[in-house]
């Protein structure tokens, strides 16, 4: 059986943890790190993530510059939250022959904000027999994928409402600065209405329930608003400083509107020193189901296991730029992944 | 765009509640009932669900005789929990060209007790490009489904326990029975391990659960026990009359070990005048993971959505023998079902 031949595009906080779940999976085989950092090109994948059996995996400053010396089978892609950007990065990939998983956030549903740019990289994904998925815990799973599953034993769906409170304290500091720790209030809200702050992907989440639900929506269908969460004692973190009038967090809502009623209800915290992080979801309709996590489902570590559990569904998956909910449920075994009428044969585990 | 057309194969409780939830499906055309009671072959679907519209649907003495009337595109079978049997009656609908999915329980998982059935299936599946699945509430979301797709967010599964509590005082008739209502404890104890009695399907959970983990288990390491739960007070319900001292109901348990370790802890009660529903569900690894359905997730109507709902994605799976984890969450919509690249193409909708 031969290992699936990984990179990782984008080294941050969240591609070298990739990196270090996958070193655990028997399936993978990392060939190579880009990033556009020449610091971190300097050094290996084993120096970057502490893991010796990395040693000799280089760090490329492009994807062309890695394929002169590895082909790889899969990309994992950790490097921002433009849709657009994102798109352009992946193409060239995909031309190459590799699927892509990605935690760009709004690639959960690029349809909603660039559609043709997703028709497009749609079209390359089905002539290179590839797929591209856009995934993560925020959007990809708690307030979009766990409810699609959800109406699943719905005979009837009204109204689909979740609500995510995050405590963000001891989270990474990319993510404190995105949720505007230690801004003025106005500074992240007018930051926030360029785009530029706030939780990404959160329209996409409702477009994907949309979509999901047959609920034609159009974007102007689908509002967000945000208000910053202000702090009234000083914070500090291992990344930022907040003194009390100072932003802690946000507090973000998007609403969906179909047929004159409220059909989608999302209300997120993510905020410093938030006291009972937690995540419940709602379907209401016929049966009426509530469920929640009581603690909450952590953020990054999630995020990462999203990313690299989807990889077995997507590279068995139809060729194209899939939804999170195309995809089969997760499977962790490494036979999975070269099954044949099965992902794993059933007929030859020893389960008989 | 064409309707899909499908037939009810067997006409109790639930085969007439999933005929109903279907008539309110614009992508879906009931072409028939079949059961094998005389009665209700000389009524009609209208006469037996109360649904003017099936007045013109006649119920047939096998799927022969539908046959000779009409071809299905996909067979609803609810037809009994005996897994071989139910493969014997399915056989000629798949070699007929028709997908199936149905609430047999134990097809949840089939490979388990019966795998050269199993293969054989797969097999005539794969020759008619056609699908099979086993599907419901539970078997088939709650204790199974479910926890494989909260695993999607995980980077270490050490154990996954789920714990079911049902109230069955309002439930149909056919499972007030087969929890043992009104039995003396000893005679429901002796049914049970005749396999006569018990919640079916409750082996094939933790058979789906190891499948997906990589948790190469046999038979023997899935152990299940069953505990009759005994009324102190007169019970009566619309179905049965039940004295003190005898069955309301049953606390059965399925335990899973591997490598010495117990990793799957499947915990369900299911009585009459049980006074706490609620489903839990937890993941131990990385993270840990609790999620609750504090009120509990409904079981017949939600049978019924499981059913009725596994159609669309079935019916776009790829042919064989299916498990529940490797379709597609849940789509609503009728356009889904005729797709291109996509289930629904999102480019062809309003959501841009």
């Amino acid at each position: 059986m031969q290992p699936i031949r990984i990179a990782q595009f984008g080294l941050g906080p969240i591609g070298l943890e990739s990196v270090k779940y996958l070193a655990t999976k028997p399936w993978a085989q990392i060939i190579g790190g880009i990033d556009i950092d020449p610091l971190k090109q300097e050094q290996s994948l084993g120096r970057l993530t502490g893991i010796t059996a990395l040693d000799d995996v280089s760090v490329y400053a492009s994807f062309d510059d890695l394929c002169e010396h590895a082909k790889p089978d899969v990309v994992l892609h950790t490097a921002g939250s433009s849709v657009v950007r994102s798109i352009e990065q992946i193409m060239p990939m995909v031309k190459a022959g590799a699927h892509v998983a990605s935690t760009c956030e709004p690639l959960l549903y690029p349809w909603l904000t660039a559609p043709q740019a997703s028709a497009e990289l749609d079209a390359a994904c089905m002539a290179a027999g590839v797929s591209v998925v856009g995934t993560g815990v925020n959007p990809g799973f708690v307030m979009d994928l766990l409810p699609v599953v959800m109406t699943g034993v719905s005979t009837r769906i009204d109204r689909i409402k979740a609500t995510r409170v995050v405590d963000a304290t001891t989270r990474r500091g990319p993510l404190q600065k995105k949720i505007g720790s230690g801004l003025e209030p106005e500074t992240f809200q007018s930051l926030f209405q360029q785009g530029k702050a706030g939780h990404a992907g959160f329209c996409e989440s409702a477009a994907l329930l949309a979509h999901s639900m047959g609920w034609h929506v159009t974007a102007d269908d689908i509002v967000e608003t945000l208000e910053p969460v202000v702090a009234d004692k000083p914070i500090k973190t291992e990344h930022v400083t907040v003194e009390p009038g100072q932003t802690r967090g946000l507090h973000q809502m998007v609403k969906v509107m179909y047929k004159g009623e409220l059909v989608i209800d999302l209300d997120l915290t993510m905020a410093l020193c938030e006291e009972t992080p937690h995540d419940t979801v709602t379907i209401e309709g016929a049966p009426n189901l509530t469920l929640t996590f009581p603690d909450g489902v952590p953020g990054d570590q999630a995020t990462v296991a999203s990313l690299i559990n989807s990889v077995p569904r997507l590279i068995t998956s139809k060729p194209g730029l899939r939804l999170m909910t195309e995809l089969a449920s997760p499977i962790h075994d490494k036979v999975s992944i070269l099954g044949g009428s099965h992902f794993i044969m059933p007929g030859e585990k020893a389960v008989s």
